[in-house]
């Protein structure tokens, strides 16, 4: 295709177009500003740049792209599957996974800047400004690999770890689960077996990315001689673990039905240490395991700060890379979290921070599965208790259904979504997590989040979910 | 190579080490953390997780995993060469690229989180904690493209855009320059004689990544045709422009020798935003333009938070890779923008502090100039006044060295840099910003930054440069 030829700058072509907007100047954004309205919704809200530009534009538009885009870039997914369905305002939740404001422990932000026009720093001591933006604010309306490699992980899994990888020709190899999350037989078995002219060419794995505590979507915990087993299969193929920890310390006392937490909760910060499985990485003696941490499930989704744990080698090119893309976390929220973490609560006070949200995460899975016993029909609908995380997993046996012998499960997985959408309640349906996409699964699950919605909300949305799902099979 | 086999966790190998480390424990945190003193150093200091680390450790060592790292990760070079001699705090230092703190309007932030134990959120709204950090408490003691592709850049360029496409296999080609940047022409003739054969197999290049004003290292600003000039030949090739504008606020008044600034500056905000060259998005007829915009020079570097303008399709292609990476900016970045910039300042107030730094940045640049007419051999330092940004880029005469002849300009820079360390100042060698690491330069430059070191130290640093320079080059 020809280039197209240079245009006079500010040309409009279409002089036929009624009315242009007037041009945007100084004074008139206040008054688009204010048009647009308010910000509002939750925490982590959704929102847009659109809510902040004109009402119309006078340049012609841009031309197509498509052949400057690289096979990465061109390859790309919206991952409009989990986004979308959470915008809806109405609906009861517990399709998301972000847990509830109350768990992040900052009330307000109060920063000191320059009064307008006196901007030295001598004004700005005597009389700058301070601007404050409280927790509520909003919701309360104030204000590794090449192409052709393959990676392994759950055979349900974080959907995001997944499309990193897909664009760059990295494949997926999903894991079989239990309740205590992947199986190392299967594991073992799929790297024994591994078939490079069967897989198309592709290498036998090398890495591991798993999620051992309250996984994502399945709340499945790896027990202590499961992880064991685990690290052995990756010694004997030589595999390296990504090991990502973000629920790690949401660990929970064990279940017992209706829920008589009290006694058996840790009371001292050494008995709250023990109580946690060990990880992967304290296993570790060949330096195989990089434990990923964050601080976005505990402290704030908004720092966008984590960690990483790894051996020297491996956390050297770590640092290359991070040089020549983020380089570094905000340094404003480097600060904040340096404030409370070392100078104020210090490791005694994070710990009891950790012993406080163990508690109320305990009370909450006990308070869904307590509505889950009460609202859900057990011949159809089953479950383990999660003992970490955030995320209940619902297996629904399809098998059920008056037309089970016609349908594939993913059809009435969508039959299921639709009459919950109808109902106000909202689950993430099991197959947007899987980590092949194309792959037949003769399974159907649910996933709902604990760790967000109020108590009576969260019954109220498992009620309304038992009740499309006795709708959807037909039974009273 | 066979894998290792499984070890016992915990297994302590080598028992002959006489003193074991003491465990580490929660009580023992915060003597460590004691032990390892205050943090120092000025804005954005360099810091390391080593501080914080216990004193021994007694794991085995990591095995080695070259054979599991991506053609891509090996590639990644250690960036040394910029930030290495940075450290060293004794140095009057016009090497580094970061304005002083002055420019950057957050006198203090403050947020108010639990106290121990009372972690509700009613007792945290009575009795919560507010923490405090000023801004000077430290300081004072408290991928587009395939392998085998090439890109576009200026011939002297900022060293992180390049090193991030180098190991993803894409080379970069600069193109010659002058006081006003990148020359057309040149990029003209590169395009139009490109013969992949001599190029071993690489496509014509189809980007172009150029920051036309205030250009780091060269301090140079593409005027208005230079950039008409510059679009006509991207659209006669078809190439996409990346217009990187971090430094585009920062525009200055003319320089007058002896520093006149006074009357010229602008006095409203329709003088000011007339008084900008014209950016290269706001020429684009195609679409084939994104503009890079970044808070870090101008507000804050530790937001992390910059925005781009582009056309829908390309802002698509983005938002998908965003997603999967840094996913967002830190939201308690993006709420202190909000709070200072909508709630607070308006567009107004931002021009505001927009033309204030416009008058400081002048004056500053000034305060170099005048200090290299007194201080600098002209026989040999020559120099352009920059129109934008915060460096000026120094020419050195290299043919006026005593054994010139028989030297390569690279030794020169090396002696000249090392003489300057002697003597108690920084510049960075323009050899560091080379967009071809490898090719043959006749030219050698030295790049100082006016934003950072205060005024007399700014003075002083340019004498002891000029002093270097005549021991150098033998001259009195």
């Amino acid at each position: 295709m020809a280039p197209p030829t240079a245009v006079a700058i500010h040309a409009i072509t279409d002089t036929a177009a009624a009315a242009l907007p007037e041009p945007l100047t100084v004074d008139g954004v206040a008054k688009r500003r204010h048009a647009a309205g308010k910000l509002s919704g939750g925490v982590a809200a959704a929102t847009s740049s659109d809510l902040f530009k004109g009402f119309g534009y006078c340049k012609q538009r841009a031309k197509r792209w498509d052949g400057h885009l690289s096979k990465e870039s061109r390859a790309r997914q919206v991952r409009y599957s989990i986004r979308a369905p959470l915008v809806s305002m109405r609906m009861l939740s517990l399709g998301g996974g972000l847990p509830s404001s109350r768990y992040f422990p900052i009330e307000h932000l109060q920063v000191k800047v320059p009064a307008v026009g006196h901007f030295s720093e001598e004004e700005t001591k005597e009389s700058g400004v301070v601007l404050k933006a409280g927790k509520y604010d909003l919701s309360e309306g104030k204000g590794l690999y090449e192409r052709g490699d393959c990676i392994l992980s759950e055979e349900y899994t974080f959907a995001t770890a997944v499309e990193t990888a897909a664009p760059m020709g990295v494949g997926v190899v999903g894991i079989k689960m239990d309740d205590q999350g992947l199986l190392p037989e299967d594991m073992d078995d799929i790297l024994t077996s591994w078939d490079e002219n069967e897989r198309g060419g592709a290498r036998k794995p090398r890495l591991l990315y798993t999620v051992p505590s309250g996984q994502n979507p399945t709340g499945a915990t790896q027990g202590l001689e499961r992880r064991q087993a685990l690290y052995k299969v990756a010694q004997k193929h030589d595999v390296y673990i990504l090991e990502d920890e973000p629920y790690y310390f949401l660990q929970m006392e064990p279940y017992t039905t209706g829920g008589a937490l009290t006694a058996s909760l840790p009371q001292t910060h050494g008995d709250f240490l023990k109580a946690l499985v060990p990880s992967l990485l304290s296993m570790d003696v060949d330096g195989r395991v990089m434990r990923l941490d964050s601080f976005s499930k505990v402290i704030s989704p908004g720092s966008r700060v984590g960690w990483i744990t790894a051996s020297e080698q491996v956390v050297e090119r770590f640092v290359r890379h991070s040089e020549v893309s983020v380089q570094n976390p905000s340094g404003l929220a480097q600060l904040t979290l340096y404030k409370l973490l070392d100078e104020s609560w210090g490791h005694e006070g994070f710990l009891d921070w950790l012993m406080h949200i163990r508690k109320e995460y305990t009370q909450r899975r006990d308070l869904i599965l307590n509505a889950c016993e009460k609202h859900l029909p057990k011949d159809i609908v089953s479950w383990s208790p999660p003992m970490a995380g955030m995320f209940l997993w619902l297996k629904i046996d399809w098998t059920n259904h008056p037309e089970a012998s016609g349908k594939d499960p993913v059809a009435i997985e969508g039959e299921i979504f639709q009459t919950c959408v109808d109902r106000g309640v909202l689950l993430s349906p099991g197959s947007w997590f899987r980590a092949e996409k194309f792959k037949h699964h003769d399974t159907l699950f649910f996933r709902a989040t604990f760790a967000a919605a109020e108590g009576e909300q969260m019954e109220e949305a498992i009620r309304r979910f038992g009740g499309a799902v006795r709708g959807v099979f037909k039974i009273s």
